[in-house]
């Protein structure tokens, strides 16, 4: 008898996780993704700052799922589902049947209608976003050194963030640590130690989804570090080395965005409701109205856990691919399927090298404490996903060994 | 009193090893290079096998320059010396002049005139290029892992490398050796381990710079590891997904070429004479005739050593780089300018991971004891190069740290 065949699209935290929750079930797990690697997103910026390497927060896909015999990775990209007939349609026109779907293909960035302002302000979803911005702020440096002019080397030196959500905060942060520590020797005519950095958000305060004290303490760590941070700062205008914020204009050659999210379009193919931002909205067992075949996990749902929103962060979308999974398996033994339940572990966000807030188990953290409790946390957590006991021995033994986690295929998705 | 102004042109051994002999003069040094990263050229095969990241074997020259106060780095494109004028134009327009001026701007790949190959079979010069191949042969298995057709299959894993250099049978040694041990268990309906990989070489024996008995083991060992090697094979037509070899056909969509070097255009402009591969013709003091002011090291230069030539490696760059820095030095002194002696510590080539050949101090070595030794001097070399005592500790290290060598602008060079 031939097994059901799951096809998981998506090899983020979601898909991935979905994937290795169906290791013992009697199926068949086929898993796409348009990129070779699984990507710790939340290290990302640190890839964009230059402070790691991209193969130090990526690795293959099917190399993580190499001892899963029953899941086989495909690099393709998704352009659509077929719910009527089963199957998912691929960018080259081939088409995957499917008993059984989950949909994790995540967010992209959303420019609120000004698609234009995407080469001019990069986000930072991907490996290629990470280097993206990486290359940018080194040059940045660069074209400062050469230059004789003086605004134009002010210009260049010049660093918006705009949206002060974690991904903006956490790279506001890094950016002056590195201008401060890494770079200031390296140059001759520049300090870059004067490089100014602005992280400008539209509400009223950075990390509006953390409580209002750690707001309050997240801010005054990035002005110590020299970031001038603005709230109620509206952008109109992002043009090719400046942009206008509530009718000012600042010049500025390096501007990143951080502001906004929108579903992957893969959602709307599904043809059942979906959110202002394009997410799924789903049943509470991640199912999608009138086909309990499809889940869909991760960024692309509007989770919701006792009818409260669930944040877009890693862990949701860890726990959300394990439950659609789960729910795959107790159909296939006849069983009712689960409703999805948040467990909030905690949230946290670094602030420069040595700073973070976290909330933890009802707990506000801030500060020193804060910071060593993030690297605690992530160490522990790219040690399973790098499926060593250490990170660290993992390092100093690549040499010796294939340093897998350098087989990336960063160019395959679009043409820088 | 002004300080006599030293251009150096590159950033490879020749250039690098130049600046930093000219630490303790009294002049100031600019140095000029297209990319903004020195590259550890011995080690990019391991980049393009997908066995080092690059951030391994490349760090930022104006890190590596940092403490030296009389040099400044410039990340520029040159494009022509202009010998009448003492000045260097740039891509951009711009003019530097220079009172001395060393130029090391090495060698690319030369196609003997099928320019149109270049895009079918790419070469490993650069860290693009490395990236550039990696992408190729991790998207091969990819592409064969996805393909119904079994002709079609078989080409995706047919990789074909065309020269049988130092280059060419360290890319060859080490590919069958990631196919067989790093990929097997991550695919599903291909066997990585069946790969086929065919080394091609023009004349009679592999690793010709080598003496007779080094290549036989050589090409012993390379057998041993599967690759087919062919010698007396001339390549007629690279095409697209085929080559052509003495009138046979090869089915490959993978080609690499190692086959042949142009020198670097810059020689050209200097308006001296050049050989058949565009090298500069130098003085034994490694000045170029008629201009004692102009100096020319590395691969660019057609160095001789008591009349014999020196081959192209990274020691004869080093040497000829410290011995153009010093001349300039020495006239500056009112000193007679010498002549550039090569000390050959030995050379060196790797078969696949635990093999290798190698003749030091006129021994001939093979097998594991010479790969031991390479890896003993390589070990010894990086380490200075990234300035730590231990590479393997700053490796583990650099988590906790800024990892500078990840500092790299892949991208700004050309567009992949």
């Amino acid at each position: 008898m031939k097994r059901p065949r799951v096809l998981i699209v998506g090899g983020g935290f979601g898909g991935l996780y979905a994937a290795r929750a169906l290791r013992d079930e009697p199926v068949d797990v086929t898993l796409v993704d348009r990129t070779n690697h699984h990507l710790f997103q939340p290290l990302l910026y640190q890839v964009a700052t230059a402070t790691l390497a991209p193969s130090d927060i990526a690795a293959p896909i099917r190399w993580l799922l190499r001892h899963q015999r029953n899941a086989t990775v495909l690099l393709a990209g998704a352009r659509a589902v077929h719910p009527s007939r089963r199957a998912l349609l691929l960018d080259d026109g081939r088409e995957l049947p499917y008993d059984y779907l989950i949909v994790a293909t995540g967010a992209r960035h959303s420019y609120f209608g000004h698609d234009d302002w995407e080469a001019r302000a990069p986000g930072l979803k991907s490996l290629e976003d990470a280097l993206e911005i990486r290359r940018r702020f080194l040059l940045a440096f660069e074209k400062a050194e050469a230059t004789d002019d003086a605004a134009e080397r002010e210009a260049y030196l010049t660093f918006v963030i705009i949206g002060g959500g974690p991904t903006g905060v956490e790279l506001a942060g890094m950016l002056p640590t590195i201008a401060r520590f890494a770079l200031p020797k390296d140059f001759r005519r520049i300090d870059p130690a004067k490089a100014r950095i602005i992280l400008l958000e539209g509400g009223p305060r950075v990390l509006p989804s953390f409580p209002d004290d750690l707001s309050s303490h997240a801010a005054v760590d990035l002005a110590a570090l020299g970031v001038e941070v603005r709230t109620h700062a509206m952008v109109t205008s992002v043009g090719d080395g400046f942009l206008e914020v509530g009718g000012a204009r600042i010049e500025a050659r390096s501007i990143f965005w951080a502001a906004g999210n929108a579903a992957s379009p893969l959602g709307a193919s599904l043809g059942v409701p979906v959110d202002r931002t394009g997410r799924v909205i789903v049943n509470a067992d991640l199912s999608v109205p009138g086909h309990p075949e499809i889940f869909v996990a991760g960024d692309l749902a509007v989770l919701m856990t006792n009818g409260v929103p669930v944040p877009a962060v890693a862990p949701a979308a860890i726990q959300s691919g394990r439950t659609a999974a789960r729910n795959i398996a107790r159909l296939l033994r006849g069983e009712a399927a689960m409703s999805f339940r948040y467990r909030n572990k905690g949230d946290l966000a670094t602030i420069g090298r040595y700073k973070a807030v976290a909330v933890i188990a009802g707990r506000h953290l801030s500060g020193n404490f804060a910071w060593w409790t993030w690297l605690f946390v992530h160490i522990l957590y790219l040690a399973g996903f790098r499926s060593r006991l250490s990170v660290l021995l993992e390092w100093a033994y690549s040499f010796f060994t294939y340093q897998r986690g350098a087989r990336l295929i960063t160019w395959n998705t679009r043409a820088i």
